[in-house]
């Protein structure tokens, strides 16, 4: 199995996504600095692999703090390494799932005020921490596959949009685990791989995933997908998520509200698969996810080619909102929720 | 006004569009043989545009024959050439039109067993042909706009796709003769460019051709169109088309049906823009009508950046088809056609 981020000798190790598909390349990120660039340059990116490095590198920053630090450092240090994590990128829940999730720990070993913090304990149960929610991550999106594959029939053709495999998630991957699962049991299937424009994550991401295991797969541009299912090609569609609001409504890489849009014209299928640290409840609709934009340097050139006349204005939306209305399941590690989605994900959120 | 093709001196010159945007680069074609490669590598594309080369090509071919050329030499050689050209791109009828009225007017100059056949009156009406052709193209665009820009509110986001410009004609445009129209007529407008892969006409030609006439304009990836829309931020899109057949359904460029679908869903205009040359009668129904698949490498790699793993499959269908119930009205020189299409287009040809 591809292993996207990993924790090794006070350093964290992950494959540089820039560089794909032609080389695997690690970056290893020494400081919390590191770990901040590579989640800003898409060196790491996908919504829980994003969360995985944001654990990671909290407690990276951490291990950094001199032996003699008071308590109040400690807190300062601490709190501020999660203020830096989470403002690196707006729109994935994971991050924010993953910082809380370290801030839970933090708290129960640093209550506030306490006078008597063992700062190498602390390390320890942060470094632990990270990587629980590396394991736990992988487990989930295996127990993802498991609900998921139920979904594939023998002979799908299954489209997918950018990246939702190992290299978005800690391993195995969510929309791609459900692939590899119904592969695993033994269903013949062929996957259309969406390009994934600007960022190509399709093409250069999934594309590599599909070919290192050998699952049959042919690469289409983004613009080409309504035109396969008018033509009957496609069977359904299976999607990961970077948030998921109280009410179902998806946020997800930019093209996905078209697919679904195009899913509902055809009467076929569309599927979100996505662990419950995607889901947000305190965000209730969609419209109120924050969408990121980037630069766009990204629509106007690859890597040195420039293909567009320079000066033009550029629009560049990471992400689109897919309404719950769109959406035929949500498959996550405990089940498949089915609409309405405020009381499947709730029920499975409390469960 | 940006000359996309002219005929000077018996040779073809033509903006070679590889170049766009970055370098106006001319193309001259000193043999017909030049012709077909600008064709076939997309020196020259775009509907009309490539009817007008070929036209142009079929006079360029003829004037390469020897003073001593017998009649049955000349109905060979012209005939040769016409089904050289007819079959160097399978979509666009503007191509098969354009060959029918060159021979159209060979016919009446050279009846088949004709023995007196004055070659250098034959090779000059053919270039004349050529030449009228051309001329009645960029009068049907102006015409085209004319009609459109009556469809244009001060203020509207339109979208297109591709490019149908000058560079897709022999001047103005149709898609974007419409847009030019409405800015001649005093509209403030803006655009939006969708880029257009895999060969980015969107992004290259379209954006560059709106730059130069400082007109507002914004690019953005084609997975991009739903999530404008769905913010209410596109107001009408309007497209050209390869070839309309006798129902109204509409080939035009990779994308365009989703574009349709998804106006369809927000309930937006859909507009198409073409010249009558592009309706073809005899193919009854979109599903007749052949769709073009070319070379992988447009998808896998943009000039010298390879974007995806090697051996990689690929689908890459130049075109799609957009079925008549999603066309609001189809613009052509003689007004606005509007459903039912048989009965209008119909009318219009007629008329």
């Amino acid at each position: 199995m591809i292993r996207t981020i990993a924790w090794q000798n006070n350093e964290i190790h992950m494959i540089d996504q820039r560089f794909l598909p032609h080389d695997v390349r690690y970056l290893i990120c020494a400081t919390h600095h590191d770990v901040i660039d590579a989640i800003n340059s898409l060196a790491i990116r996908g919504a829980p692999a994003i969360g995985i490095a944001a654990a990671m590198g909290i407690a990276l920053g951490m291990i950094s703090l001199p032996p003699q630090a008071t308590p109040q450092e400690i807190q300062k240090s601490f709190h501020e390494l999660c203020r830096l994590f989470i403002s690196s990128r707006p729109t994935a829940r994971n991050l924010f799932w993953a910082a809380e999730r370290m801030q839970e720990r933090f708290r129960l070993l640093c209550p506030e005020n306490d006078q008597a913090v063992n700062l190498s304990a602390v390390q320890k149960a942060l470094i632990q921490e990270a990587q629980t929610i590396l394991d736990e991550d992988i487990s989930q999106n295996r127990r993802i596959g498991h609900w998921g594959a139920a979904l594939i029939q023998d002979g799908d053709n299954i489209l997918t949009h950018c990246n939702a495999g190992s290299l978005a998630t800690g391993g195995y991957g969510t929309a791609l685990g459900v692939i590899r699962a119904a592969v695993e049991a033994g269903k013949k299937i062929h996957v259309f791989v969406d390009e994934t424009r600007p960022v190509l994550q399709g093409a250069r991401l999934t594309a590599w995933e599909l070919m290192e295991e050998n699952i049959p797969a042919t690469l289409i541009t983004d613009n080409m997908a309504g035109y396969l299912m008018s033509r009957g090609k496609i069977d359904k569609v299976i999607v990961g998520a970077d948030r998921i609001a109280g009410n179902g409504d998806t946020a997800n890489k930019i093209g996905t509200y078209t697919l679904a849009v195009l899913c509902r014209e055809h009467r076929l299928p569309f599927y979100v698969a996505a662990p419950i640290s995607t889901f947000d409840r305190h965000t209730k609709e969609g419209k109120d996810i924050p969408i990121e934009e980037r630069d766009p340097q990204e629509v106007t050139a690859w890597q040195h080619c420039s293909i567009a006349p320079h000066g033009i204005k550029v629009f560049n939306p990471a992400f689109d909102v897919t309404p719950n209305r769109y959406i035929s399941g949500i498959i996550t590690e405990k089940g498949i929720a089915r609409p309405p989605f405020d009381v499947s994900l709730g029920n499975m959120c409390a469960g």
